[in-house]
């Protein structure tokens, strides 16, 4: 058994397609500032076989196991039964702990309704951590070098207890240990191209495993150390001045910094103005631009030319040019592109017309044929065409993603 | 053991405080449907002896395992050994289906990463399950009784694998039990406002529990009835038709229709054509409306008009209004709808122009004040001011859905 935690959430309506256990991302957050790694994770349902049976899964796979959930007053809650059950030690009533719970209902004026007795019924044997927000403590327990923390599901309770009661305690064992983490992230490349590039730099650091995760439009590199919190830091910066050696300026941001924000910064750096003309996207690229707060400084606005008269009537691009080369074309996204930059008078311009799908498509265009064209800062146009494959949701992301990128790598190269 | 299925994601960066896995809800909505409850969910990382800890825990829970990602082709992708392990069968490297996945490849130009070979390799005795939207193939495998079913992680993938090669299997065994959903979605109204009208209609379908769910610009009533195919739907039926009669035009649709495909439909139905002019809303109008495949039949374009020079250069709003009133205001909202129904030459326009945040905001205008307007397709303008609460993305996205909500309801009470 490696060191780390296992969450279990408790909780029937976590099962089903509505809801979401969201207690243990916290948890994986705040237990990897302390060097505790988070092992697995599951969801059951409030059924006391089927807690048995995740506590048994669970302590096979980590010596420390929290469970959320399932401690409240209504007949669905089982958690502290069967915790208890599993343990092979009864409940005892605390009859300290009802009294000042009644009493605490009481200075609100409310009499406890009976089915709260039951929350002051407590595992033997384990540390009962007291719940501030709430009526319904948390437990400690222990078997057999597992430990076993339960705590409300209520996300605010959940935290309180753990921020109060949990986390120094771990934090005083961890003794120093601590987990650094950054994501670097990628743009105009695939999954398998990247890990090509840096499958040299795995090799050098081969108890660092890196996590490479593709989402739309980017790729993504996960680095987690773990150790003393200098030696992670100097792991950390080693592995990554590696990764920026092999692949440079295709690192487009890191942790937080997606491609919108890297954009318009530098933008902004540059003193740069900008503007979008879009077809297939739609707006997309609009959207993603404006949602970094402060974009006004440099974005100054867009055309979604949807219809081939609005291309003529908002960007200037020639009926013939649309008649002769068709609207998804490189001489009409070039026409787009220089129209919207002399239009809106910005000192760059990205245009953007393709075939989204699923009609529309040709033998020679199929669904998927984009072409991005970029006027500006300086030198000529250029217009680059790309094929994208997937369903109309994708073709359009992966589209508005590739513009960008390649707006940054213009400005970038802009002296 | 009860029947039912559990769900098994595999992904080490699902165990941070970051990513979330969504298949399992998903995966739980469609089994529902089909009577299959899920009994228990988990997440492990990319680890071999993890895997195999797992599938020991899953299958003592339930007789059918699904399990999502690391199918993929680079290192961290060991799904497919861990689970041929488990089984106690060996992989067999399946040369039609290498030959077949390089000719993909090819088609595109690209010559197939040497990594991408492993994904021939399958496991003996296992069905695949062919991936029509990516390289790597599905499973279906029997150990003891116990059916595993393997899945891309990537969401459009496992989707289409399931519901081409996996529900119509499992639909046909469940053998008449059936559950019937239906959402019913309620546009411009809050939570609780729905909540009181439909009290009524819940407190004549004791036996039926309904899900209210408020999300951004919408709240949602999930019917879910099991039983009999026919007796499930003729309740269906009837509880639909209850929430209708009190509900009225408030409910703009149903299931998968979203406002979006509404205004759509509704413009299309009626032969009218549609343009937009977006300022604090930046493009995610016109996205939403573009993400329906065939919006070109009614959508003729937008302007994004970020930069006050915009407004007036590409929908004619006078320098004078947008000096005396400023930008965020009635009437350059009401300019700006009746430009973009004169420069696109649509029936309907919309214009939207407010304060998103976090800056920009005043003791008279604060951040989420947002002025709607809207021209045609007859009678004079109208222009709505509201104030929409929470962050940047909430502002933009309440203040896109109201107005489409706007619109719905102007069109739908056009002749």
């Amino acid at each position: 058994m490696t060191d780390g935690a296992a969450v279990i959430a408790v909780g029937t309506e976590m099962l089903g397609p509505l809801r979401q256990d969201t207690n243990s991302l916290w948890l994986a957050g705040r237990l990897e500032e302390i060097g505790i790694p988070l092992l697995r994770k599951s969801v059951v349902g409030d059924v006391p076989a089927a807690i048995a049976r995740e506590l048994d899964s669970a302590s096979r796979a980590a010596p420390l196991v929290f469970m959320t959930g399932g401690l409240g007053p209504t007949a669905d809650d089982v958690t502290v039964p069967a915790v208890a059950a599993w343990l092979g030690v009864p409940l005892r009533r605390d009859e300290d702990f009802l009294a000042r719970m009644r009493a605490r209902f009481e200075s609100r004026g409310i009499a406890m309704p009976a089915v709260n007795e039951k929350q002051a019924d407590f595992i033997t044997g384990a540390r009962a951590l007291e719940n501030p927000r709430g009526s319904a403590p948390g437990f400690w327990a222990e078997r057999e070098g597992i430990e076993i923390i339960l705590l409300p599901g209520v996300p605010s309770e959940m935290r309180e207890i753990m921020e109060r009661r949990v986390l120094p305690e771990l934090r005083a064992r961890a003794a120093g240990r601590v987990a650094r983490r950054r994501i670097l992230r990628i743009g105009g490349m695939g999954e398998s191209a990247v890990e090509e590039m840096v499958a040299p730099v795995y090799a050098r650091f081969p108890n660092h495993p890196v996590t490479i995760l593709a989402s739309p439009g980017e790729v993504q590199l996960h680095l987690c150390i773990r150790g003393a919190p200098e030696e992670a830091q100097a792991v950390l910066e080693a592995m990554e001045g590696e990764f920026r050696a092999v692949l440079g300026e295709r690192i487009f941001g890191r942790d937080d910094e997606g491609l919108s924000e890297t954009v318009g910064r530098l933008l902004r750096d540059r003193g740069l103005t900008f503007s979008v003309a879009e077809s297939c996207t739609g707006g997309m690229i609009s959207t993603l631009l404006t949602d970094v707060a402060g974009s006004s400084d440099y974005f100054l606005g867009s055309v979604v030319s949807y219809a081939d008269a609005a291309k003529a009537a908002f960007l200037d691009v020639a009926p013939d040019t649309l008649r002769r080369a068709g609207a998804v074309s490189e001489d009409v996204a070039r026409e787009m592109a220089q129209g919207a930059r002399r239009r809106f008078g910005s000192d760059v311009a990205l245009a953007v017309t393709g075939i989204a799908g699923p009609g529309g498509g040709s033998a020679e265009k199929p669904v998927g044929t984009v072409f991005i064209g970029i006027s500006g800062p300086r030198d000529a146009e250029v217009v680059k065409r790309r094929m994208f494959v997937g369903d109309r949701a994708s073709v359009r992301r992966a589209s508005s993603l590739y513009a960008l990128e390649l707006v940054r790598r213009r400005v970038v190269a802009a002296p």
